[in-house]
């Protein structure tokens, strides 16, 4: 008789978790409490010094002895979103509920590349597709999507539906099939902003097209990208034989959060017949408030929109999505696969959504959306949007206010960009090494960026319990510290 | 006073999770007891019925009512690999031990493409890479690689840095930077398999290399790829000036689980200067077993693998992996951002493993997968290997035995091929429906597939817990069913 495996499915398994998530929940606090901050002190040699032993030993230790140890050590030497202290990043706070639901998709472990490793999963991925894409302006009976690993992986998915589409009409070749065609060479062009995140380039190199791709239309005054300079360079490109691919338009850039101006550049994408993808992955939240969802106007006009719930929308990683406004516009991933989804299964009623994404296993992170969504409503998924908003406008005024402190410029959505100025010394490495001296210290996690050629710092508020005492405080141990710094 | 949010995270954490994680398994419990059987009964409108309400209503239900009600459908309208009837597909009945530790993971939310949004998560993946790399027989010190979100995309990874490195050779050409060079067009070959999973053909045509770019090497008799055929197609290739990019070599195929011939393929693709990735998707489970771990001798010789331990490892989704055996066939996906990983800050210490994955934010999946190392230990592990083996050698056992039932050919992994003989009829067409009748009722989960032409079934034994008799009771309800529809 051979003893039984503690699985977390089947009858057995909740009494087989009850324990063990005792033993995670009591290491979480113990190593919470230890760490005492937002982050553990003494860099990475401290952090490596909580695990010391081999990872794959030939004996194990036992469930409730490996979990105990490594789930302490692991929650002692994190960076803990839910600190106020650690604002660096879009690296939200997840919600209770979020992780909770996410436990549920874990233990069932159904995968979306066909209906009977899901039949739920399934039904919820699409619900809350069909939602999300009402929620973005699109008609959710036309439109299509899926949830993603991130907005890198749903701007990396945007981009090949626009490569499809641009190599379809250019010259009736099929880049998944054949490649692109040689005479193509160098002529396919993506444009969008210097502000644009990197996955854009970066995709552009993984598709074949190249990172020099990417034409880079300058920005406005306003920091967002300039509707006339993009009329021209889309002339520019067509006057010497270029293919415009795609128009990536941000709905929130990673450092200032602004959001490029929508309607004109639908109006220009459509003029041109090229394709326009919107990387919302941050503002894309904004929509579940009244106040803030007007800035997103014409995010509808989109052929494919980003959008990262583990951003504004307080899930844990991964809930990225991608939505696409026409269904068809996922022809060309559309897979028949023996083992998977056969026509006759798919005829008799077992449908998948393998030709969603470009992954294969794809564990259901729409069910903890799901689950949020429905915990919170629109109302409530809103007022966490408006309450770290409004954190950043408190931020930024006190930031305004304070001698050695400089804005950058006011806040759009919840991140606020700033920097120390020092009486005397170089601005940039001041406010380098006192980013890290607070990392070091255990005492914060501050985002930095480089914007015209200076080093910012960034305060990336995404915590709705954070209060204005608490961001006042960080700013101040902030200052002492860049004093210090200055004057040693 | 505004009121607090319920987060995950933090001092209060635990006790805001802790009545939210027993709903969940309540519900779960629920759930698992009105399924009654491996998935629910009367396909996808039974399933769709299951969630009634809009998933984003304006006002919320709060957490409780919220997670309760939809946690109970979730698992009411799952197939549960924990069933021992729910063997269609490499879809693991995951550990107890897995997901209670991936509950560490999303409560802090750490995401590793910075330092400072992951300190210990860092730390734990380098451990856990370096351990596999370990595992597989490379020199840890020198490989590399990362977590990922399947073996889907650790091909494509790999496939990248294969195109990468023969474009480095080829033409001194750079793919991320400028694209593929026209001249060569339609001329870059990735070599596998008709055996390899089809995400292979998928990542070229994402590549910009085009389907078309795979050539097929014939298998042998034992349906292995026939190392001689792969000589003379590489020879055939280079005549035409081709440029072989890659041979992809299988350890462990979707359906049969063979392993192809590692050491003479390895020798082959040395001879020709040609990057090895080795699929291992499946069978790198294999190395866990001191009984079946020679079955890979020579992966070691790969330049980058791929496994997932959410299959013969038993982790929730996701838990893929891509090793490269030199850390250096990174360079090309290498790259320094402004906000997350500037040259000063990592000379500091706050190294990030950004380069390390195409992906940006990127949740620690490493955590679970080195709890459950801890816990079982490489002995326990490859129990739970050799316990699914077992089964695959005694349910082949029984069908080769009765007098209804043919086995494809014998097992290698833990996968079953087999098919019931009718006496009159087609047997496609019987083979198909059967198995849609078993899902339709609720009743069993067998996979299917297409092997020469015809319809075969398919056990995927992955559930350590599951015994003889209940497999010999399965294989006998789907004689009883398919005798039914042949009568019918």
């Amino acid at each position: 008789m051979t003893t039984s495996i503690q699985l977390a499915g089947g009858i057995s398994g909740p009494e087989n978790l009850r324990p063990l998530l005792a033993t995670a929940l009591d290491a979480l606090g113990k190593g919470t409490v230890d760490r005492g901050g937002p982050l553990p002190t003494g860099g990475a040699d401290a952090v490596g010094a909580l695990f010391a032993e081999d990872v794959l030993p030939w004996e194990g230790d036992g469930a409730e002895t490996a979990l105990d140890g490594l789930a302490k050590a692991f929650a002692e030497g994190a960076a803990d979103p839910a600190h106020p202290s650690c604002v660096a990043h879009l690296h939200t706070p997840p919600l209770a509920i979020a992780v909770a639901a996410d436990l549920v998709a874990g233990v069932l472990n159904s995968s979306l590349d066909s209906w009977d490793q899901a039949p739920s999963g399934t039904h919820v991925e699409s619900q809350v597709i069909h939602a999300l894409a009402g929620l973005v302006g699109y008609d959710p009976e036309v439109a299509s999507g899926a949830v993603t690993s991130g907005g890198t992986e749903s701007n990396l998915t945007g981009l090949l539906l626009a490569r499809e589409h641009a190599l379809s009409q250019a010259a009736g070749a099929h880049g998944v099939e054949s490649g692109i065609p040689p005479e193509l060479h160098g002529r396919l062009r993506i444009l969008c902003s210097e502000a644009t995140h990197f996955s854009v380039a970066r995709s552009a190199g993984v598709l074949g097209l190249g990172e020099e791709a990417v034409v880079q239309v300058p920005l406005g005054s306003d920091n967002r990208m300039d509707p006339q300079a993009l009329r021209s360079t889309l002339a520019d490109l067509r006057s010497r034989g270029d293919i415009p691919v795609a128009v990536v338009a941000t709905a929130g850039t990673t450092d200032l959060g602004v959001i490029d101006p929508l309607p004109e550049i639908a109006e220009i994408a459509a003029e041109h017949s090229t394709w326009l993808h919107v990387d919302a992955a941050y503002g894309g939240g904004a929509l579940f408030s009244e106040r803030l969802a007007p800035l997103l106007t014409g995010v509808d006009r989109a052929d494919s929109v980003a959008l990262d719930l583990h951003k504004l929308g307080w899930q844990p990683v991964a809930a990225g999505i991608l939505l696409a406004r026409r269904a068809a516009a996922f022809d060309p991933i559309e897979r028949r696969v023996a083992y998977l989804n056969t026509a006759d299964d798919e005829a008799a009623g077992f449908q998948s959504l393998l030709g969603r994404s470009l992954r294969t296993t794809r564990r259901p992170d729409a069910f903890k959306i799901a689950v949020t969504f429905r915990a919170l409503g629109r109302r409530g998924m809103g007022e966490l949007v408006d309450r770290c908003h409004e954190q950043a406008r408190n931020a930024a005024a006190t930031v305004r206010e304070h001698p050695r402190l400089e804005l950058y410029q006011e806040p759009v959505l919840t991140t606020v960009i700033f920097r120390y100025r020092p009486e005397s010394g170089d601005p940039d490495a001041i406010n380098a090494e006192v980013r890290r001296t607070l990392l070091r210290g255990g005492r914060a996690v501050v985002g930095r960026t480089e914007l015209d050629g200076s080093v910012w710092l960034k305060l990336t508020l995404l915590n709705p319990n954070t209060t204005e005492p608490e961001i006042n405080d960080l700013l101040a141990e902030l200052v002492t510290a860049a004093v210090d710094e200055e004057t040693r």
